[in-house]
């Protein structure tokens, strides 16, 4: 099966959960966005013409075939079960998708550190509120939602989040990590010391030969500013 | 199967999707922290001990035997299989799932209208964000996401979202449109005008048989300024 992706081309955003499974997978895959203009063109037919019977709300969404699955979450348990990223039980699913949607969940509050008034607003114009949002976030919400994993780990085993099988939500945990990183490289310092099995995810995740080699392909875009890790130095204090 | 639902006990929230399509499914459940205290006090248990091999990050769950099921969607798409709220064929799942993937993001956002700003401070400590989150709410994400909606509708044929089959998506859409308009009953006016496959679907709801009891039993919980539909007359103007 060769699959296409469909994702803004010029970002990581929430299309790289959807790369960094197919990387690891092996899948063969096409970028299609990044394919230049026509591209980006085949991506906006599809978004804005929605002929298809069963049209995505926005990208990413993933082509096989005839079938189209969007939303980023739907598309990892969608390609969990093709890819062994995931074991087929069906409890083993829920589980993984679940924690899954937790990450997704924590995705879109670190876009609104940027943009907490609107995603249609320049972050320029919501800097006073961004810095408030932000605030809290990083002394309350990211502690939380990584010491939740942290939790995971220690129940599961280790070293991933199912315990000694490798999936998914290990690549996207390393992506949070990273993200969180390059976004809030000071405050990210003293909250990594508290979970320290989350950070061995990141490390366990680098190695992989096959994430090492698209790490350092240029098919792995650069974080920057309009992504949804973005560093900001003002709301990293 | 005798299933327990885990959610705050005051407010209709997230829960309330679950709890629609327990009830249209007619699948006996418990509303845990709704037994009073003792029901509250198993959950916080659940939620702070963490004792459980594979713990939940948030309310909702749903245990059902030995499997713990979190994450709202997730929660739908485990019923969805088992009280026939939605087709078994997995495309129709994917599918099915995707559009509940949507209104969470849209949950997400109305969430946001009164706490743009954080989840851990009051609303009268971001009135100002509020207000300006919700005009941009109210002028483009609302459309935007209604008019998709009645897109799928006109697209499956109609009535429902998977054409001629009831699935809990349209559950989840009659939530909405009664949400939002309890919450902005000015903005929705002309918003429902353009989606009027959409409200369809809401008063067709509203006349199942099993949902319409639910409604007029003390089960459902009214509207109120602690979950995620508020009325706050300022921001529906």
């Amino acid at each position: 099966m060769r699959y296409e992706l469909y994702y803004w081309s010029d970002l990581q955003g929430r299309g790289e959960f959807i790369r960094l499974a197919l990387e690891e997978a092996g899948a063969p895959y096409v970028d299609v966005a990044r394919k230049g203009k026509r591209g980006m063109a085949a991506m906006m037919k599809i978004l804005q013409d929605r002929r298809g019977k069963r049209p995505p709300f926005a990208p990413p969404f993933l082509k096989a075939g005839n079938v189209v699955v969007a939303q980023t979450a739907n598309i990892l348990h969608y390609l969990g079960a093709r890819t062994g990223l995931c074991p087929r039980d069906e409890a083993s699913r829920l589980w993984a998708h679940q924690l899954q949607l937790t990450i997704t969940d924590l995705v879109v509050e670190i876009h609104d550190t940027h943009h907490p008034v609107g995603s249609g607003l320049y972050y320029e114009d919501q800097k006073p509120e961004a810095k408030r949002f932000t605030g809290n976030f990083l002394s309350e919400r990211t502690p939380k939602y990584l010491s939740y994993f942290e939790t995971v780990l220690k129940k599961s085993g280790g070293p991933y989040v199912l315990g000694r099988k490798f999936s998914y939500v290990d690549l996207s945990l390393f992506q949070l990590v990273a993200g969180l990183r390059y976004a809030f490289p000071n405050a990210m310092k003293p909250i990594e010391k508290k979970v320290q099995r989350v950070v061995k995810v990141h490390d366990l995740v680098i190695a992989r030969p096959r994430i090492e080699a698209y790490l350092n392909s240029d098919r792995r875009l650069a974080f920057n500013e309009m992504g949804i890790f973005r560093h900001y130095p003002e709301l990293d204090e």
